[in-house]
């Protein structure tokens, strides 16, 4: 069966020239990075190696370098580890309403903790609203925290201007860069931010191997205590194989960025050509300032799950939102803060792309996607109800809503 | 050159069978196991699996193993997870003075936060005082963390004793059982611990993966928060390729593990054989209850770092102690809490077996070590003076001891 796989925000096909990078690394240079011999020796010379690359990528010196497990981890280290660190000058955080849950659940976790946590909401494109930003940051904030882009629907902040608000109050910045270091251009230095999370499975790198980028000078309680490993901020054996295969990952990127940008033909040909061959499309998140690799349309009288099913059985692999809440299957948060009608938002579905996708497999997609709306739409009684009246079906008791569906433009 | 790899407490070499387990999962079967499409229900169906074969290892059930990034994350996870679940109840914790430093300094970093925490000392074997840690226990106890065997000097701590004292007293029991689950038989029901924690890097499995088991009906406080993964207690997407190693390692350990056995009889030559051909030799650790594949001795006159570097030109690989912190080259926790001499201590050894070590291994060790202990102790002014007047040399000024050694028997 053909397969078309078009869920790179949960995670990519590692590149061939990373998984060759990493096997000697399983096979004969498997010792320990902190072992005083030569098989030690190899091990910790690559795993510096591969953080020169990983910190080449975004203009870091490599020194500022942490390497975690995984860009969970990694938000949970700048969010937990600033708060720890600075929570004798203040206990004020600055989160966005739709960044991960490894940022909200480590504020939420801070917050029961004694923290004070303000969110920050977001328009119906996802660019967070920059005035509350401003007028939220107190003499105690110490830390604001705005995710570069969006995984779900794909907008991309201004990050300058929010960089240039956060830092004429003397507050520190972090970004969680998972779905933009790699597949766009990201520097730490322009605009200024002082931590900054990203993963190599995010862009053809392997599981397992994730980075914090802490600025010289600001300090972070280490989450994970124990060994001298990695400055003594993440204790715990190095995962070599995986470090060297997010180095070589973060190289590839780095020299062929300019390829991602090949994505945007594809994502364009289905966010103009999926709405001219299926009714009632809406598409989430930013038109323009959007991931070059993300399309994210709620479908009206039709639920996710049924979707991804039947596009499964045809071998195109989508999903519904985030990966790591999917299973819940209730509308996502992130398509709450953007005022997605519920009735509505529970047919979302996230086609997310990569460098390994061509024009044949947007052209399958195409033939394939619209019958599959048209089959579960017959099926449909809300469907069926507005093809008869025309008019929409006003929810019931019980609902905290009412259907009056405007279409953002 | 020959090559003798004797560091496998520092980490151990993947099994092949294991890494052909994994290379799928780097390739072809590369989904989010949170995804809703057959390449992340593949994911899935093989972390569960993986799960299984984990569990089966210590004799837990599946829905019992969290799986973590490595021995040090879950050692945190076990000793911050308890403290923090459990601090209305209590908050004094205790820890066995020759832990890990991913439990002391977790625990250290609890007193920090106002928890109280009790060290446990060992006797001269690195066994705990069983009296004392009796003694300790008081009503606001809510954990005890004591290590299932000391990756340093290899001494088995009376698991069995040690649970029952601690479960009488209705306190919750973790044990770090990194370098014995995989090596040596481990069975969470017998004796009875609440939380144990074991990592497949330590018995040919890959980097990257570990476990932390917690008994069913105990709760932990989440320290990675974000997605739904491993049922809410460890969120970041799961590194698929080392869990479905780990699981293949576990698998391996337990049906070969009598294999583990032949260790023994390499460990022995090495303990028997090594003093007869080098003077001033002291075993560290328990001579009986000790790891199957460990071997720890302080050589006097010599300092460990020019024996590694001598034995390192040799093709022979060995530790001066735990990886995680042998590069501050001073005299061990472990080796200052079992009272060795620090001016002996500093030419301690630590050669540590695997599966794939043979006879011929510990021939080549016993022909090439005894002329580089003799080289260095040439080059020894103590050894000088030892050798005209027959007497040791008694430290000058500055130094905080008087040498005046007696061999442990």
């Amino acid at each position: 069966m053909r397969e078309i796989y078009l869920d790179n925000q949960s995670t990519t096909k590692p590149d061939e020239r990373v998984l060759e990078e990493m096997l000697p690394f399983m096979r004969e240079y498997y010792g320990n990075a902190q072992s005083m011999h030569s098989l030690g020796l190899k091990s910790k010379d690559s795993l510096e190696e591969a953080r020169g690359k990983v910190a080449d990528l975004i203009g870091a010196n490599e020194t500022e370098i942490y390497f975690t497990s995984c860009g969970s981890e990694a938000n949970n280290l700048a969010i937990k580890g600033i708060a720890n660190a600075y929570k004798h000058k203040g206990k004020h955080i600055i989160v966005c309403a739709i960044d991960h849950f490894s940022v909200l659940y480590s504020a939420r976790r801070l917050g029961q903790e004694g923290f004070d946590v303000t969110y920050i909401p977001v328009d119906k494109y996802g660019l967070i609203a920059i005035n509350e930003l401003q007028q939220a940051i107190r003499s105690d904030t110490i830390l604001v925290s705005v995710q570069h882009a969006n995984p779900e629907i794909g907008t991309i902040q201004p990050i300058e201007e929010i960089s240039k608000i956060i830092h004429e109050k003397e507050v520190l910045f972090h970004t969680d860069a998972v779905c933009t270091a790699g597949t766009i251009p990201v520097d730490v230095n322009n605009p200024g931010v002082d931590l900054l999370t990203f993963a190599g499975s995010q862009f053809h790198g392997p599981k397992g191997a994730a980075a914090l980028y802490i600025k010289k000078g600001v300090r972070v309680i280490p989450q994970i205590d124990g060994g001298i490993q990695e400055d003594g901020r993440r204790a715990g054996t190095e995962n070599i194989p995986a470090i060297v295969g997010f180095g070589k990952a973060c190289q590839i990127a780095k020299n062929e960025m300019d390829e991602n940008y090949k994505m945007i033909v594809l994502r364009d040909r289905l966010i103009t050509e999926l709405p001219q061959k299926i009714e009632y499309l809406y598409l989430n998140g930013h038109p323009a300032k959007r991931l070059p690799n993300n399309v994210n349309f709620s479908v009206e009288f039709v639920e996710g799950e049924g979707m991804l099913l039947f596009l499964d059985e045809k071998g195109i692999y989508v999903s519904s939102g985030s990966a790591c809440t999917l299973k819940a299957l209730k509308l996502s948060h992130v398509l709450s803060a953007i005022n997605v009608d519920p009735a509505i938002g529970q047919g979302s579905m996230l086609l997310s792309l990569s460098k390994y996708n061509a024009n044949e497999d947007i052209d399958y997609v195409l033939s394939e996607f619209p019958p599959i709306v048209k089959r579960l739409r017959d099926m449909s009684p809300l469907y069926g109800y507005f093809q008869k009246t025309g008019t929409r079906q006003v929810a019931g008791p019980g609902t905290d809503y009412e259907h009056e569906h405007e279409e953002d433009e």
